[in-house]
This record gives structure tokens, sequence and C-alpha cells, in this order.
């Protein structure tokens, strides 16, 4: 694990600026008027958002973006998340957030965000997993080789001399890690199914209308009375526009609860040979089998 | 209708600037990886929202925000959204909405917008009318009187001698006026409940919402093969978290649907009194009646 400090106008062969100032990226946000929940706070799926675009730049100012990696058959997968906040930024507030390359190993690499008001008070923080994967094999790839590892140089040492809660410019992210699930027999607590609006440009469902779907789950009195402490979910397997997706409850303490959501498998009639796709999906027998997990959750309200 | 031009420093007894340049107001907006659907084009509700936005904002700068308004207790009301797009928005574009005042009536005024490539090119328009409401007594107000007439200082005369699809900078929405809609024996199409993410910060089901859940009626292939054309909706009646919504649908001809939402009246269980909310909503008969028409919308596709 490299750290570059000192020389923070060396460029890397990616063309990135490398050195831990230039490699902690600020993107400001203001929240919107549609953007908040009933309580005026933002929502997280808005935030979880908001740090998607952040890791995004991140990631293209230094060679790094979707685009450049298309060249190479590359993209990145977000594997896990886990969001941790103090206060939600509130409707109208201008806010930024800050986002690093936390560490790299062979497969992942951790990038780590922090949330602040436009002032610098910090109102939470969060850590993401993501994978490197091959379009064409679907494999991940050895980001350790990967264009001379140069994303080895974007590293920034994290500074726990900052205070807790600092609103200093360094990079700081006292969040627990993330958590290993496990489900024992977990209650289904709705089936839905999914339609233009929850796929992205791929065709997936999206990460963050995941997160919409599964605080869906909570009754209204849940938000009129607490607010979210932490959120965090894994991505397990891609689900894509038309499935049916089944949401698995777990509770694990009065303020905690465990989801699974699971893609019911269908079986689409691929035997039905010389019909249309529209008489076929009209024919098509909907045999339920045990579903795939999608993703899994961990809620904690406060 | 007062139309000014000339005296560009002029401000209005509300503090905004008036003559016709300084009451056109341009929105930017970047159209962003997760807002955009499996076409790579941005989602019409997204759009709705930078609209809503734009509308929001215009308002503010001439006193007319929603924060100045409710000094008074009154808020304005989104009646009906008419867009018409030639070309929609592609992921990562840089765009601009621009918007002015068209007309004020007694209890409506008429907003119209016009929406940009970053160098200009138009890609489409829209119309929108507004409500000025009492928040006490929820009536509409008369916008001639409110603020000795105020807004009348904003509207601005469209510039017919543009170019059809004309770059400039002037006042100019070529597209058909709302329609009547006329429903016979429409179909149910799908029943939902609503949800937490549903709801804006008044509790109400938002107006972006519907556009989604309208456009989540139709299927995949529909996308595939077609664009949205022109969408129209009105707002009816007001719709809660929690409440059913059911959509039913008329075909028109191949290219064009209307679309009516009703809320699913569902009786209480007001007179059981004594029992906890929680206990209340267990025991509450679910009786459906014919349901209030809370919006009814046109899905023109090209």
């Amino acid at each position: 694990m490299g750290i570059e400090t000192g020389d923070n106008q060396k460029a890397s062969p990616r063309g990135g600026l490398v050195g831990a100032v230039d490699c902690i990226d600020s993107h400001p946000f203001f929240v919107e008027p549609f953007h908040v929940d009933f309580t005026g706070r933002i929502f997280l799926g808005v935030l979880g958002n908001h740090m998607l675009n952040a890791a995004g730049n991140h990631s293209q100012r230094r060679g790094w973006g979707i685009g450049a990696l298309n060249e190479t058959r590359h993209t990145w997968v977000l594997s896990r998340l886990a969001i941790e906040m103090n206060e939600m930024p509130r409707q109208y507030e201008h806010c930024e957030v800050r986002t690093w390359v936390k560490s790299v190993m062979r497969y992942f690499t951790n990038r780590n965000f922090s949330i602040h008001r436009a002032d610098g008070t910090p109102l939470g923080y969060a850590r993401s997993v993501w994978a490197m994967i091959d379009l064409e094999t679907r494999q991940p790839c050895n980001l350790l080789t990967l264009y001379d590892g140069d994303i080895l140089n974007y590293i920034v040492e994290e500074d726990q001399s900052l205070p807790l809660g600092g609103a200093g410019k360094g990079a700081f992210c006292p969040i627990e890690g993330h958590t290993s699930f496990r489900f024992r027999e977990p209650q289904l607590l709705r089936t839905i199914d999914t339609y233009y609006s929850d796929v992205d440009i791929n065709g997936h469902i999206n990460s963050i209308k995941y997160i919409e779907h599964i605080l869906d789950l909570f009754p209204k009195e849940r938000f009129e009375q607490q607010s979210i402490r932490r959120f965090e979910i894994a991505y397990k397997a891609e689900s894509y526009l038309g499935d049916r997706l089944s949401f698995y409850e777990q509770v694990v303490d009065k303020n905690e609860t465990d989801i699974e959501v699971r893609k019911v498998a269908i079986k689409r009639g691929q035997d039905e040979e010389g019909f249309s796709t529209a008489e076929r999906e009209q024919a098509r027998p909907e045999v339920k089998t045990d579903g795939t997990v999608v993703c899994q959750a961990k809620v904690c309200f406060k």
C-alpha cells in the first residue's frame, strides 16, 4: 500500500495528480426540495447518489473513470456501501461529499467518504468496496497490476489525529467496517415487481433503487420517531428489469433490522420455440424457485 | 397582463428585477449516470424535477419563493404540467432549463419552460399551471391582488419571431396547450401501495413520483422501440403516504395512452375508540370505494 505525500504537482501515468491533499476530492451538493423526506431531511438514496457521483468524478479525474476504463473493456462494480450519519442534511442546505481511496487490494479497493456542511461541519461518513471487472469475462481484475498499478498512486493515509468529527480538510472515516451478514430464518416481508424506473443504463436494477425499496419496507411511524444511524448494503448479484424481488426481514433488536433481497427465479418458457416474444411471455409458466440473493442490508435506527 | 421591457435594472416591490430579459432564468443541470434510463436518456421524472427546481428558484429570486410565501401563509400548488421533447438529454450532457411567467390570471399562473443543450440547442419545451393557495383555508388566492399584483411585473411576452427550435435567449414555447381529459371506460392496469420514498416534506405523494409510477406502467419494449414525444399531467387531489393508488388506462391510439390515477378509499375504523393506533390499523375494515381522482395523464410516444 503506497502512500504519496509531499509533491502535490506530480502527475501519475494516467494523468491524475498524486499526493495526499490532491487525492481527496470535494463534491458539493445542494439539498433540493424533492430530495427530502417528510421530516425535511435528505433521502438516504439521494445522499448515496451524491456519493456515487463523487466517486465517479474522483476516478474520472485520475484516468480511472468508466469512460476511460471502457476503452480496455473494464468497469467498476460497487460491492459494499456503509453509511453512518450523525445528522442528515436538511432541505436547502449546501453540503459536500469528500472522497478518497483508502486502500487497494488485489481484487478490491476501499473508497471512503465524509459528508460535511458547506462550513466543514462533519455530518457523517461512509465506506465502500469496489471491484474492477473485465466486461467480456465478467471476472474481477487484478488492481495491483492493471495500468501498471497506477491506482496505488492515489491512496490517501487517513489522519487519525483529527478530532472526532473534525472539520479539517484531511481524510478521516471513524466508522465501523462492513458486517458479515448471517441470515437464519428471515421472514418474507414483501415481493415487488421491477419496472422501467428501477433500472440504470445497463438494464440492471440500480444500486440506489435497492436502498429506496429497502427503506420503503419500514412504516411511516419509524421515520416519524427515529432516524437512520447506519445503513449498510452488500451487493451480491445483478437483477434486471422485470425481475421479481422478495424482501426478507430479520429483526436483530428494536433498532436494528437485517434485510435480504432475493430475486424470484421465473422459468421463462425457453423451450417454446416458434413463438413470438409476446406469445412466449404469455405462455411462460411462472415457476417460482428459491431466489438468488441479490443484496443484503442492515438498517440501524437511533 | 402587463409586459415590462426596456428598463432591466428596475426592481419590483418584492425585490425581483423586472424586464423581459431579466425575467427569464436559466437553470443549468448535468445528466448524472443514475438519472438516465436503460437507453441512456434522462428519466422524464428527473427532467421534471429540474423544471420544478428552476421554477422554485425563479420564484424565490423574485420574492415569491415558498419560504417567503410561508410568511403570509401562502404556497404554490402545481396544477398541470405538459412536456414535449424533440430529444431527451443523454448521460453526461450539460443542459439548461429556461423558465419564465407566461401569463397571470386571477387564480392561476402559466409558467413556461424550454430545455436546451449547453450550446443553446433546444431539446424541448414545457408548460405548467400553478395556483396559489392559502395554507389555512386551502382555498386559491387572487394572484392579481396578492402583494399588490407584484407578480404581473414578471410576465414575459414570448417571442414568436424566433425560428422554430431557435437557440436564442428569448422566451419561446411552441407546444400545444393542456388537454381536456375525457375518460370513458378506462381499464384498471395496476394498484400500488405508497411508501416512505413516495412522499415529500408535506407528506404528499410527490408530483415527480406520479410521473415515475405512470411510466412504470409501460413495458420495457415500449421504451426500447419508442421514445416519449409528449407527457402531460393534471394534478387533481392530494394523496398521502400509505394511500393505495389505482392506475386506469385508456388507449387513445397506438402511440397515445391516457392514464387516470385514483386513490382507493379505505375506511380507517374511525369509530373504534379506545384502541391504540396500531390496534386500529389492525382492526380497520378495508372497505374499498370508488376512488377520488388524484391525477390524469397523457403519454404520447413517437
